[in-house]
């Protein structure tokens, strides 16, 4: 690993595989930042403050880290990748936003989601103003390309969060529908992501079609680990919450292998926590052993990591570079993530 | 008023000059709902099936009627109008089930709205979807100029919706403030509708000015009859639902003018009424008599009514034709609802 000063402690320490392709297009990310900050404000006060919020508290920017790394890849030397990475994660927000809104019958979940301190409206409004500014931006930058990738990719973001609500609560739910799930609501916009880099770069179909490929695996494997965090006894250990998906009964891998190799006493445990939400103290230490029992985590992991080298595959069209390596390097990281 | 089949009850009945704009754009207009039923389709079920109970209830299509007749008015034989009308649908059906979303603490609304039936996040989420297959439209349709009005609206209508929430239960609203919320909120939509006739017409920007004035000066004037009839005693006794807003707590035109008008006892009534929402079953009643009182309801009528002229002065540089009059003609029964 690469040993870089850590910017927020100051100290040396190495970094991570993401903290480095992060470092290595850190220039265009503070654009990027800049962009985001000026193109959320409005008039209407409310708007930044509840934007920023979210906006402050996103993390890494995974997703138009990879808009601007795969940019870098092509040999892109234009400015249009900025305000792009910007819709990018305009449109990731004003899901998080929409994702967080819950409904009467649902007041379980914790923490300070922008919907628990201002409400559900506000969130869905300033969701759609997100998103909305996101294709003005668009516009802006004026290439009807663009335009169809993002718009199309939101419509299936929109069709995946609608899937998982059906899927929600229903132990039968198949390994096919959850796919269909996670390619829709997360692995359709690190595609949609990765394929602006050779959009703005004019590079080939083929080059477009390979770093879509890479985006899609990437998103499917990096959902899986999410999924599969939810249920770690390592993140537990670290202090992070675990079980949310469980009390939810949202149904994800682990608990649909889980669930397919169940004894029928088993079956009757996921039927009653996950259907019907009845849940005691102890259910959740229960679904882990269960878990660990019948190989699903593990299990899980193995599926996602196969997802994790069809990306690596992906990108064997592109010749070698430190920034291949850097994306090859972040696949893995992703994946590494479970242990 | 013209008689012609009522297409309903197959009654001969007078039409109202609503009704009569509806049939000169009759063939378009089936095509619009042909174009909505096709494109609101996603293999994800429970979509069609939200988007399809609100869009059935929808009304009279008023918004892409207006699309279609303005593109009549300037001389229109094409095709795009027909997409783009469904795109305003779009817009308006998204905002509508975003709009309906209610807080945990606000279950007070009546009525089968999508989320009563179903929940607020699949209407959320069916929302966007709605919102992106607009966008996805309007890609198909290929024109950067209709893009950038479109996407420019529903940003504006976001914080209108925004603006709206951050006024709700405070009695010291401004009249200028309520004009900012509905100018955005409502009268932008009426105002792209009306503007994308000069445009796929490819009229000169004089006339695509002067739509654009139609519709927004219409669309004011729209809100604000609307507005008016829910403190309405003859809407009372047509069976019609009124108080909503009061209800609410929302800050309305008749509102502001009786608030502006009250003595000390009375403004202390509506500080508890809209502000805290501490309601008895009388206040209601006291509300309407007030109104009556302070000339609130006729000066909000008269108020819409000044607006509907500067909608009407917006044609001046139209010649006369049917088309002309049935638009001049909706204004007037716009405001004529009141009574």
């Amino acid at each position: 690993m690469a040993v870089v000063a850590n910017r927020n402690s100051g100290q040396e320490s190495p970094l991570n595989a993401l903290d480095l392709l992060i470092a290595m297009v850190s220039d265009d990310l503070t654009r990027v930042n800049e962009t985001i900050v000026a193109r959320m404000h409005s008039q209407v006060s409310l708007i930044p403050q509840l934007a920023g919020h979210i906006i402050a508290a996103g993390g890494k920017r995974l997703r138009p880290v990879l808009t601007l790394a795969t940019s870098d890849l092509c040999g892109y030397d234009g400015e249009r990748h900025v305000k792009l990475a910007a819709c990018i994660e305009f449109i990731h927000t004003a899901t998080l936003l929409h994702d967080d809104v819950v409904d009467e019958s649902d007041l379980r979940r914790g923490g300070p989601s922008a919907n628990a301190v201002w409400g559900n409206k506000p969130s869905v409004l300033v969701g759609d103003f997100l998103f909305s500014r996101s294709f003005e931006l668009m516009v802006e930058d004026g290439a009807l390309s663009v335009l169809a990738i993002l718009s199309h990719a939101s419509s299936v973001i929109a069709e995946g969060e609608v899937l998982q609500l059906m899927t929600a609560n229903d132990i039968s739910t198949t390994e096919s529908a959850y796919l269909d799930v996670i390619r829709s609501k997360t692995a359709q916009l690190f595609a949609a992501a990765c394929r602006l880099g050779p959009v703005v770069a004019g590079r080939p179909p083929e080059e477009e079609a390979a770093l879509e490929s890479f985006g899609l695996n990437l998103g499917i494997a990096f959902q899986m680990i999410d999924d599969v965090l939810d249920y770690s006894a390592r993140q537990e250990e670290l202090g992070k919450t675990i079980g949310d998906d469980f009390h939810e009964g949202k149904i994800t891998l682990p608990g649909i292998l889980a669930i397919n190799r169940s004894t029928d006493e088993d079956r009757e445990f996921w039927r009653r926590t996950l259907e019907d939400l009845d849940q005691n103290e102890d259910d959740l230490r229960h679904a882990l052993n269960l878990m660990q029992r019948t190989r699903a985590i593990d299990d899980s992991i193995a599926m996602a990591r196969s997802y994790g080298d069809k990306a690596c595959d992906a990108l064997a069209l592109f010749p070698s570079s430190p920034m291949k390596k850097a994306l090859l390097d972040v696949v893995n990281f992703c994946i590494e993530r479970a242990y």
